[in-house]
C-alpha cells in the first residue's frame, strides 16, 4: 500500500500523510462499518428482475397516456435527464394538482425501508401501483381504468404476455407495478465512492477522503447509512431544533404522522438516500433549500445540534459529490412506445 | 434486374409481375417525380449544424425548468418515446392550459414551408423561440425571463459559450432557439421507403409497392410531396366537402385564416409530413380521428372527392407504414442536464 502511494504521490505523500497508506485503510474500515458499495441491482424475492419485465417497465415508466389528463408519466416527476428528480420544490401532477412534497430521485431507491418521504408506500412496486390512481399524481379513476387504458394500446398485450408468462390475463395493474418496479430495481448509479469502497484507494482525492471522514465523524452516517447513504430508517426532522426555523418552509409538514397518526411520528420523515444529491436540488421534503452547502449546514444544526464550520460543511459537500454516479447505459435510452390505435 | 427478381421470388415473380423488374423501375421513376429519399440532416444556411449546438439543443429540448410552472419542456409535447408527438388529441401546456391543436411530430419537420398546423412559425428556430413565451406552451413571461432562468443554471454558461464561440453574451433566447433548432435539424428518420427510393427494389414488399402506386395515382402525392411527404404547401382541409362532416370535430378550426385574416385561408392548413404517421395518432389538426385507415379514407373523401374502397385505403395504409423510420441513435439517448444551483 505504502509503495503504491509513494509511486503515485511521490514526496507529497509524506507531507499530507493523513490519507496515505494506513490512513486510507483506516478510513475505509471506518466507512465499511456503516456504508458500502452499491450492488449491481436492488433485488427482491417478491419481484425477480427479468429482461422482459425491465424492458416493459421502462416503457410504462415513460407512458403518459395512462394518466387522467394524458400528460403524466413516471418520467414526468422523475426525468432521467435530471437524475430522476424534477428540479421543482414540489411536483405538479395530473391536471396541475399540487403534489405536497419534493420528488425524490428514483435512482438507488428500491432498497429502502419504505417509499415516499413518509414511507407511505411499502416498496417501489407499491409506489408504482398507487401513483397511477392517486388524484394528484396520475389521477386515473381506478385500477380497472388503468387496465382498460393499457388494453387500448394494442402493442402492450404481447409485451405483458412475454414479461408474465403463464398469466392468462397479464395486462393488469399488479403486473404494471411489477414491471415498473423491476425497471426501477436496475437503476443503481455506481460512483467514485464505490470504487473507493471496493478497495481502490486512488478513486477519491485527499479532500474527498477528508470530507468522508468528516461525514463519518460528525455523525451524518448515523442516519445516512448503508450502500445508499440513507433510506434505512425514519427520523425526526429537527431533533435538536425545529427544522422550519432554518429551512424557511412555507408550510410545516407533519411528515409520517400523516400515515400513522402516532404523536411520536410528528415531523418524522424517511432519511433520504444521498446518492447523486449533487444533482437533485432543491433539498428537503418541501424543496425549500437550493444550496447543498446550506442543506448540509442545516442538517448539522437541526439533527446533530452542531454549528458546522464552513470548512466542515464544505468538506462534507466535497465528499457528497463523490456519490454522483453513472446512469446505467440502458436507462439513458428512451424506449419507443406502441402507438395508441 | 429481372435476374435478381427471379432469384428471389422464383416462379411467383412471373405470376405477380407488376412489381418485378421493369414494374419496379417504373414505380421508382414515378415516385421520384414527386417524392424522394430523406437527406442526412435538414440543413439551413441560417443555422449551420455543429456538434456543440446540437448537444446543447438536445439538453434545452429536455429542459423543463425554463417554463412558468416548471413542468414543460419541448419533450413534453414531443416525447421521443412517441415519435415526437404526444398521443393526445390536443396538447396541454404550462399550468394546464389547452393548446388548440394536435402536436405534430418534430421528426423530419425542419424543411417545411412553415411550422405549426397554420404556418404561424417560420421555421424550427422561430417555433422554439416563440414556444417558450407563448402562454399556453411554456408560458415564460418574457425573453428576458428565459435568459435569467438559463443563467440560474450555472452549467449552461460554458455550453452556450462553446456552441456560440465569439458571442460575448451567449446565454440568450436567440441562441436558445438556434441550439434547439440545430438539434431538430438532425432528427431525420430513414425508413424502408428511403432504401427503395435509393434503388433497393427489395426494400419494399409487393403489397407495399402496390400501396405506393395507389398513393401516387389516387392523388395523395399531389399535396404530400417531397422527401417528407408533406410540409411543402398549404391546402384547404375540405376541398371537396367540409372536413368536419367526417372528422366529427368538436370545434371548427379556421386554420391559417387565424394567421393571415385572408378569407381564402379559411380552413387552410399546412399539409402535414407523413413520415412516421403510423406512430403518431391521433390524426388531423384536432386529433379527432384515431384510426389511420379512417384518416386516409377521410382524406380521399374531402380532399379528392373520392370514395376510396377498403382495398385502396388499406393499400395506402400498408404503404404509409413503410415511412416508419429509425430514430437517430443520439436522439434516443436522454441528455443529462446541469443541476439548478
Amino acid at each position: 500500500m505504502t509503495r503504491i502511494c509513494v509511486l503515485i504521490l511521490s514526496g507529497a505523500c509524506f507531507a499530507a500523510v493523513a490519507f496515505c497508506a494506513d490512513g486510507d485503510q483506516a478510513l475505509l474500515n471506518q466507512a465499511k462499518q456503516v456504508l458500502g458499495p452499491l450492488p449491481t441491482a436492488m433485488v427482491s424475492e417478491k419481484n425477480p428482475i427479468t429482461a422482459d419485465k425491465v424492458g416493459l417497465g421502462k416503457m410504462l415508466f415513460y407512458e403518459n397516456r395512462i394518466s387522467a389528463d394524458g400528460t403524466v408519466s413516471c418520467a414526468r416527476c422523475h426525468p432521467i435527464s435530471l437524475y430522476a428528480a424534477d428540479g421543482l420544490r414540489t411536483s405538479i401532477g395530473d391536471s396541475c394538482k399540487a403534489v405536497p412534497r419534493n420528488a425524490p430521485t428514483i435512482f438507488n431507491a428500491a432498497s429502502q425501508v419504505g417509499e415516499h418521504w413518509t414511507g407511505s408506500r411499502a416498496d417501489v412496486e407499491d409506489q408504482a401501483k398507487e401513483a397511477v390512481t392517486v388524484r394528484v399524481i396520475s389521477g386515473m379513476p381506478s385500477y380497472d381504468a388503468v387496465k382498460k387504458g393499457l388494453g387500448k394500446i394494442a402493442g402492450y398485450g404481447p409485451l405483458f404476455e412475454k414479461a408474465f408468462p403463464g398469466d392468462k390475463d397479464p395486462v393488469n395493474i399488479d403486473n404494471y407495478a411489477l414491471a415498473v418496479g423491476a425497471f426501477e430495481r436496475t437503476l443503481v448509479t455506481p460512483s467514485a465512492f464505490d470504487a473507493f469502497m471496493n478497495g481502490n484507494e486512488a478513486a477519491l482525492t485527499d479532500p474527498q477522503k477528508a470530507g468522508l471522514k468528516t461525514f463519518l465523524e460528525t455523525g451524518c452516517s448515523g442516519c445516512h447509512s448503508s450502500a445508499y447513504l440513507g433510506g434505512q430508517m425514519y427520523q425526526k426532522f429537527g431533533v435538536a431544533e425545529p427544522y422550519w426555523q432554518y429551512t424557511k418552509s412555507k408550510n410545516i409538514d407533519e411528515g409520517r404522522y400523516e400515515v400513522t397518526k402516532n404523536e411520536s411520528d410528528k415531523y418524522v420523515f424517511k432519511v433520504p438516500v444521498l446518492r447523486n444529491v449533487e444533482m437533485t436540488c432543491p433539498y428537503f421534503n418541501d424543496g425549500s433549500v437550493d444550496s447543498l452547502h446550506t442543506a448540509v449546514w442545516i442538517m448539522g444544526k437541526v439533527q446533530l445540534g452542531k454549528n458546522l464550520t464552513d470548512q466542515e460543511t464544505g468538506g462534507i459537500v466535497v465528499f457528497l459529490k463523490t456519490l454522483t454516479g453513472e446512469i446505467p447505459e440502458d436507462a439513458i435510452k428512451v424506449p419507443i412506445l406502441p402507438p395508441s390505435r
